[in-house]
């Protein structure tokens, strides 16, 4: 039973829900339904996919989310960064809108939320920690500037392809003189009352004495007049037959069920966009968790959310959805709105079924250039360019990998943009833990420390060297430590003792361990042996599973001073007895 | 003057040059050349080549890096693994004996030799610390079955293709059947013979009193020995009208100028190969000279050491050779014959280049099946099977790496190989360093000593947390630290401080930051301060460039128990009374 709890998270908070949960779970429900109404047919959109698909794939994965996963707040569904993943992965094996795009998007959400359930089950979370985060600053910078440039053909009225900015741009400006007037109109004005509401909404109600609660709220509802505006605006002045394109017939009805194809070749070829579809899901998805719970001091468990999500983007890939994750922005509406369990999540999917079968025709007249301008007011308030600067201050190394996300994400895309940004993350990583802090140190005189010969003033003797290595060893520094015994031992012609104070080594790998073999065996040609000092537990029973010990040319030394007073007799007792 | 002399090391040997240092220079060259025809023909046909190329490669990169080596004793040239390496691919891009074969093999040169010098110019040998020892070790295996599997077919005197153990097996069973039996009995008779010979030659002839260090030096002359006996067989029994495959007409003279071709195309679909092959090359030759240069107490610098190996990778591309770098056996030949400076070097050179202008012709009647057994006995002398046992035992993730390493060679090819060994042991380390560990510290009653609850009896405050974070923190590990830090928090209702103790932290990157930043902005959400203790000067230093103390909502103090007697007086006062 404790371990079916622990994989079913509603059998903890079920038991305890009542009636004052289910009054504040409704009232957020009804909340975010409205704000998601617009947002799920814009990022459908995004996808390339009719807009239908984002009511669908805001049903059945928030009543499996509200089951399986561990936030009691987190509002799952399409977003905008997975939608832009899910346009670029599906985009690459069809075109957009074609029965073979649908059925690559199906394959998507079934492959991610495999992936995800199968990291879940084997705790291997810590596979998102490669994305750090300057890598993540710039991918969701470099992707809202992506997906606001890819939806300025809609503002526009005009035609534009590609998934950089390298395609978009020249398609875009060679659009320019196509520019249809009304639509651009009707996009400029949505977009510029949608930023106005943004920043100045919520300070304007509580000028006119809304209560702050319900101006917070309310000033989240822009998308949602500016949807109602535009619809009456293009019936009252029939813009639909003047060439405003509008979203038109949505399918009335329940999502239907969906089985994405068995094709071995397709899903290989998606198989990596799914993995970062999963992995970039995951990390944003844990943020917003995290953040939400600590607000009321609960906690979340990132490998249950790893299942949650996987089966949530399962339901999508069965009820004719696509990849969903945990938002940022409808996660806040839910947790200001008073949500208390997860059953806000599967009240949210029950009104947003109510729409798709009742609402959907209310929509038809609304011009697809409001949709474009919620997304990119959206998006681009993702976007952090003080990061770069921030950034840049604080550690050039990070910098990079930034810079090199973002660079390579605008310019050859999402997936190649990643990539760049993890290789160099963990590239200069392993650089900085390469060269390690290596000191000479000698006895501070009366005392049994040993100290850094260049910082203190410290006794050695001409036949011992003793050097502290402050790092742990392993692949990247192994090489590094043999360079600097040899450059060290060249330099005393009259060396016979070498000890390694480990005092700061906390591992030693196996490239490391044939470094040391090496470095005895080559002090042993020279005459001189090899010692140990302060090795960790841990560290030494991990030698003892080796021959490293039976070979070691010289002895283990409890500690540096028992090392000096063995090799080094004279020295050792000197200084006593100046004090 | 000092700068030239820093990448012209031929300024500080040359200048002691004399007598003593000539003679011992000379005696080493002519051993090593003796040891160095068969080894050159062997390695140029392992790499697809007319053998003659393997003599080219052995003349002006020998010369040129006497000049900028800085190794005394290494020997450069054609080697085994580097040989096979660039079969593969110079094969990838076109048939080998082709004119675009030896093309592309001039470019693998040209490259390798660039990418090597701009390594060495900018001091990114560090590069090569992404190779690790297991990994080395399962690629040096996989190699070396590989080769000896590739020579099978001039034992057999058969066909045979591949560039994997599972191309080449079935091709070789295949062909079984048309087993030419006098070349295999000559290429199983020189097998038999050069493996006894590497065994027992030099005890035999300590045996018969031949001097210890002469017997040493003479059994290295086994393949030569081989090489004459099968020459007076084949021309005696004229086993060449027989069918028995010999290396016939070399073309007598010095290596004519080359000038690789300047196609963008093929240099771009080199660049990977070249780029394994620089890598590879260095990390072998590094090995083997600070080997040898710690017998004498030398010393080497791994950045010269590229400069070196660059420069002598573009004489072998304008000179009609093929990638080189230190060889293992040569260069041991080369110390032990008792070469004092690289112009042992140089003067190897010449005595190949005297091979190549008289000496060829007595080559004609050399079986190609006596190469392929001098090829076969060099490199499973690098298989190191132990090498498994002793790493599985000692550690499974670095057991992983090699084992990747090994079956990804054998299976899917060099490249593949090398890549899947680098990616599994660069995700194990991070997977090794992204669960930090974190100790829960209390005071040790009557102290100012803060010790691990779990390990010390010590005494806690309810409303103050100490927290001991014993690894550098970076993206792999900072969502690591936020989990923990919120289960902790999560656990203690009464919570009002936390402090890091961060004695052990040696540096904090960007999402590390970022992670302490959630966390400081959670717990103030929750009603609790954050504060740090015992941080390190460069620690406190990167953090002053960042915004993160001006946001702190605790102190920074200098040591936890000054933290412990402002946060909570009560509890320092008290355990001091009672002392």
């Amino acid at each position: 039973m404790a371990g079916l709890r622990h994989y079913l998270p509603i059998l903890n908070w079920g038991r305890a829900y009542d009636r004052h949960a289910f009054l504040s779970d409704g009232m957020a429900a009804v909340i975010v339904t409205i704000m998601l109404i617009p947002q799920s047919l814009a990022y459908a959109m995004l996808a390339g996919l009719p807009p239908v698909m984002g009511l669908y794939a805001s049903i059945l994965p928030l009543v499996v989310y509200a089951l399986f996963g561990s936030s009691r707040t987190l509002s799952v569904g399409p977003v905008a960064v997975v939608s832009l993943l899910t346009a670029t992965a599906a985009g690459s094996v069809a075109s957009p809108g074609s029965p073979e795009y649908i059925a690559a998007v199906l394959v998507l959400a079934l492959l991610s939320g495999l992936i995800l359930l199968v990291m879940g089950i084997f705790r291997l979370g810590f596979v998102a920690n490669l994305l750090s985060h300057p890598v993540i600053s710039g991918f969701i910078t470099a992707s809202s500037l992506l997906i606001a440039a890819s939806q300025l053909k809609h503002i526009l009225g005009t035609q534009a392809q590609g998934h950089t900015l390298v395609e978009l741009t020249p398609s875009l400006v060679g659009g320019l003189g196509d520019t249809h007037l009304p639509t651009l109109a009707i996009g400029a004005a949505a977009t510029a009352f949608l930023f106005w509401a943004r920043r100045s909404l919520a300070p304007t109600l509580r000028v006119l004495n809304v209560p702050p609660g319900i101006a917070g709220v309310l000033s989240r509802t822009g998308p949602v007049m500016v949807v109602i505006a535009s619809i009456l605006v293009v019936m009252g002045f029939d813009l639909g037959a003047r060439g405003v394109a509008v979203v038109g017939d949505i399918p009335r009805g329940l999502p239907p069920l969906s089985m994405p194809v068995l094709d071995l070749s397709l899903w290989i070829a998606l198989f990596p966009a799914a993995t970062l579809i999963a992995l970039i899901g995951f990390v944003e998805s844990v943020s917003v968790a995290q953040t939400l719970a600590a607000k009321r001091r609960q906690s979340i468990s990132p490998d249950q959310e790893l299942i949650g999500l996987g089966m949530a983007n399962l339901a999508a890939a069965f009820s004719s959805g696509y990849p969903v994750t945990g938002g940022f922005a409808r996660s806040v509406v839910n947790f200001d709105a008073g949500a208390q369990t997860p059953a806000a999540g599967a009240f949210t999917a029950i009104g947003i079924a109510l729409a798709s079968l009742f609402l959907t025709p209310l929509l038809f007249h609304l011009p697809i250039a409001v949709l474009a301008a919620t997304i990119i007011v959206a998006v681009l308030s993702l976007a952090d360019f003080g990061a770069l600067a921030r950034t840049w201050r604080y550690s050039h190394a990070d910098f990079a990998a930034l810079a090199a996300t973002l660079l390579v994400t605008l310019g050859r895309g999402v997936e190649s943009g990643i990539i760049a940004g993890v290789a160099v993350s963990v590239l200069l990583h392993l650089w900085a833990t390469s060269r390690p802090h290596v000191a000479v140190i000698g006895q501070v005189p009366g005392t049994q420390h040993f100290r850094n010969v260049r910082r203190h003033d410290v006794v050695c003797m001409p036949d011992v060297l003793g050097l502290r290595i402050d790092e742990s060893l392993f692949f990247a520094n192994a090489r590094a430590i043999e360079n600097v015994i040899q450059q060290e031992v060249a330099a005393r012609p009259e060396l016979r003792h070498v000890v390694l104070n480990c005092a700061a080594v906390n591992s030693i790998d196996a490239s490391a361990l044939e470094s040391l073999e090496l470095v005895m065996h080559r002090l042993d040609d020279a005459g001189i042996r090899l010692h140990l000092s302060e090795v960790k537990g841990p560290v030494m029973d991990r030698l003892k599973r080796s021959d490293f010990l039976h070979h070691l040319t010289g002895d283990v030394f409890l500690s540096h001073y028992r090392a000096l007073e063995a090799l080094a007799p004279s020295m050792t007792r000197r200084p006593q007895a100046i004090v």
